[in-house]
């Protein structure tokens, strides 16, 4: 499923994005004043491949995993926060939750990696394991359970877009899950693990450096394959991660755009990226997280966040916010007239 | 009607502050994880009054006005767009239309000033002249005129205040508006023209210094005097500015938030600022625009934008995308529940 997904990524339609580039400058308004919204208008014609992109079926995918290397010290939260939190989004009583109603969008939580049992109807019970190993005294996870949690988030992006949703957002749940993605944030930017590492939810600051430490140590006890993303992802990722990419890959084949939240979203933006580069186009980047080392991250992949309000909260909380910025942009599009239409010579 | 107004304006509710600020941080996520969403929150809380402040009944009014100094060949636009723009306004077909119904508000429309006669029913004709008078050669308007002005924007904010609104957009449409805004931002920041002097709708950039040295002449003609917000009005500023800062205004005195669009909306909070101080944290700014001065201004009056997207369109458009994000911070209060609801102890 994994390799029949990523051979049907291709390349966006060029040809549509002119199109569009010509089309949003008849609409009466000056020349590219409204910047960014013109812009992802274009992407989204781009990725589509219409002049008349609709985005108002909207889901945020929440997949919820636990670490091992939370028995590290690296967080500040208990284990249990996270299957705890995981059956509060069903009851939307969550951050994304209200975020997502706001925006008019779903919410759709699975179970990649839990370290609990979870029996509620509601949550989408995919999980591969009680949690990944401790990244620094072993791999994450088995070279078939990374390719076990990527198509999880291919098999659930695939059924939302067969239900009809043209947008999806990834979110997550993980205490201690800013970790593998700082580590995976040092290896494919190539910055100490120092300069990426961050308090994630509000780790002391005096923990921190002990946080880079053990993160320096799992990529040097592991040597992920920077070119190669499933082994990254095996050895120093998570099973929310994984699942995350797996939904980028899956929009991205199917043609339907997907909004990474903040920096554990980016962080699997960067396996998506490193499994099949040309996911990239098919990504709208919703925020620039608070968290240390967003910015690398963000910078490496080329990405220009929409939003910059000082989020840190994960769930693709950032994700659901961001839903209405693009879906304005569609607005802008089909609801402008031209200056031929008005009867305007400019 | 303006001073009464202006006397109803109150310090804003520092014990409901206090309170929001409390409240925020039992809601079940790491603490100041929701950033600015929480911010928000906690401002309108303090506007309000009330710990479940709604802004569920939005508002942009858009007012339109011309500009004698449109003469001076400041602008690439002809004045004639000014009343087709206006007219378009209540067809839902223009950029803050589109922006608008995405985020579920209402567009009111008034002429305030257009240098032509308007007959459109949906159009709410306040006109007090055709066009101002040439800053660089005479007065924009008399004392009387500028008092005139404020107050449309007092009776339509205050009535769709009446009628149940709780959240308020400035929004304009003036061919040359630009200009008499550069002037009241330079005024105010005493920053030379030439340094917030910007392209407004596509001026070529050959004609900046043309147009940065007529501001400069209008300055030195009148002489306006800063600590008076309408003197500086009626010497060097616009129908339409004047009725904006009138929104603002009236949105204090009525404790209902006011959001202000971008670069000429913002001059128009100089003008309520110079009015009346106390109407700063009624206000809050959408979005940084991409116009020259545009920062200067938001840096005098302490606003940190909400978004900062390179539009530059004006009509509103900015301050109808932001309501999306001022509504998410309500969504944020009412929807998630807090730590002891949850039952979890951190």
């Amino acid at each position: 499923m994994l390799n029949n997904t990523v051979k049907n990524i291709t390349e966006v339609d060029v040809h549509k994005r002119e199109e569009a580039t010509k089309r949003v400058d008849t609409l009466i308004k000056p020349l590219k004043s409204l910047g960014r919204l013109e812009e992802l208008y274009i992407q989204l014609a781009s990725i589509t491949g219409t002049l008349h992109p609709k985005v108002d079926k909207k889901v945020v995918l929440v997949m919820a995993g636990d670490h091992g290397v939370f028995s590290e010290g690296v967080t500040a939260f208990p284990q249990s926060i996270t299957a705890l939190q995981t059956e509060l989004f069903t009851k939307g009583v969550t951050g994304v939750c209200a975020l997502a109603r706001q925006a008019r969008a779903e919410v759709v939580v699975a179970d990649v990696g839990v370290a609990a049992d979870i029996n509620y109807p509601l949550i989408r019970n995919y999980k591969i394991a009680y949690g990944t190993g401790n990244i620094r005294r072993e791999a994450a996870m088995t070279r078939q359970q990374a390719v076990a949690a990527l198509e999880v988030g291919i098999r659930l992006a695939n059924e939302q877009i067969d239900q009809g949703k043209n947008l999806l957002g990834t979110g997550e749940m993980g205490i201690a899950n800013t970790t593998p993605s700082s580590a995976i944030v040092s290896l494919f930017t190539g910055k100490d693990p120092e300069e990426v590492t961050g308090v994630g939810a509000n780790l002391p600051t005096a923990k921190l450096s002990h946080k880079a430490l053990v993160i320096k140590e799992a990529i040097q006890r592991h040597k992920p394959n920077k070119n190669d993303g499933v082994d990254v992802l095996a050895k120093i990722g998570g099973f929310e991660i994984g699942a995350m990419a797996g939904v980028m890959l899956a929009g991205a084949a199917r043609k339907v755009p997907v909004v990474v939240d903040g920096f554990i979203s980016t962080s699997a933006a960067l396996i998506a990226h490193a499994i099949e580069p040309k996911v990239l186009p098919y990504l709208i980047p919703a925020h620039l997280s608070m968290e240390q080392g967003a910015k690398a991250a963000a910078e490496f992949l080329g990405f220009k966040p929409l939003l910059e309000l000082g989020l840190c909260l994960g769930e693709g909380s950032g994700a659901a916010l961001s839903f209405n910025i693009i879906e304005a942009a569609t607005f802008m599009n089909e609801d402008m007239m031209t200056f031929e239409e008005a009867g305007m010579k400019i």
